[in-house]
């Protein structure tokens, strides 16, 4: 009976998935879902593709966090439009809340929505939000057994950026075995090695959104 | 009525946790319940733990992960009885599941059991699974806003371990703010900065854990 309900609720909030993907494609608006644990550095990821791409795309953030507008803060600094969702303790995201915040973007003038999640390395990777791709940051600072660990995450995500790669002289982390492993879960994951605090790296990932939003556009 | 299955999901396994932590309060068993987000360090603290502590007490621990037995493998590799719970992708461990493997543990045998539960700051610390305290472990490298965006997880413990404190020069991480915040959150909650890789701030733990064991002793 239980499963019956997680069902029922799955299957709901993949129809109103579907409702916003199919309203922003009409628009020409890719919707990016921006996944990791906590701390992983899903939000100073953000600033740097704001600050490196908003001066060519017209860019949006949606931030899904259980209290606090912290990292809607963060973002308002950077000078674009951002949305603050508080789940009130929910471990996730769902197409419900996401909707229901649509409307307050200007989605005439927008080519790209980030929607920061819920730090959380499970449950986010269960919902769909209307996304047009998801992306996974997993910080090195967490160890190379994570894809393993948690690899719905990894299987759900068409990149991941392996975050604060300046901090892999003083740890343990083995780069070939979480590749490997994210590899083994995930053969087509476009994978790239950063570092959003001194910046390295993040040339590709800046590269792959301006293809993601050339291509939606293109199909639009 | 989602909220009402909710109630009675709950209901039901806050019985079952009370049936484990009268069963095991009767033999004198200290059982605590070990939380963190992925990659903050909770096994790593484990290992530490049963290396110091295993002359001297007679430790078990309970594993939970979502599909792999990557740590009860480091576990098992010290030395003490270890059991595997797998959730087949759940987000975090019940009662339930902790009560079907309990007879599988010489409970005669023993002073402490922890149970690590699965990597997640958001959904453990809505489940008792039995346990007489909660630790949280946060690494320094998930950043000093995590406290007040995950409040519960810091509420709900009586002890936090400020993890990867070697890694401290080259983070910006501030750790008077994290410390206060938490305080904030949990006025009671007894504070240990700690490296698991080095070793170094650990004796705090230590002390803290045999002053644990040695209270529910007297106690049952």
């Amino acid at each position: 009976m239980e499963i019956k309900v997680m069902a029922n609720i799955l299957d709901k909030n993949d129809r109103i998935a579907a409702d916003i993907n199919c309203r922003l494609s009409k628009k020409g608006i890719f919707v990016l879902n921006l996944l990791g644990s906590p701390g992983s550095g899903k939000t100073s990821l953000l600033e740097k593709t704001i600050d490196v791409l908003k001066s060519e795309l017209r860019l949006a953030v949606i931030e899904g966090d259980l209290f606090t507008s912290k990292d809607a803060e963060r973002i308002n600094s950077h000078g674009i439009p951002v949305i603050q969702i508080n789940t009130g303790g929910g471990c996730h995201l769902d197409a419900i809340m996401v909707q229901n915040v649509l409307d307050r973007l200007h989605l005439d003038e927008l080519d790209m929505i980030i929607i920061e999640n819920v730090g959380n390395l499970v449950c986010p990777a269960e919902f769909n939000i209307g996304e047009d791709a998801k992306a996974t940051v997993l910080s090195i600072t967490e160890g190379e057994d994570k894809p393993l660990k948690y690899p719905l995450m990894f299987k759900q995500a068409s990149v991941t950026v392996l975050n604060k790669v300046d901090l892999l002289p003083y740890t343990s982390f083995d780069m070939e075995a979480a590749i490997d492993d994210i590899i083994s879960i995930n053969p087509r994951m476009t994978l790239i090695q950063a570092s959003c605090r001194t910046g390295e790296g993040l040339q590709p990932w800046f590269d792959w959104l301006r293809e993601q939003v050339h291509n939606k556009q293109a199909r639009s």
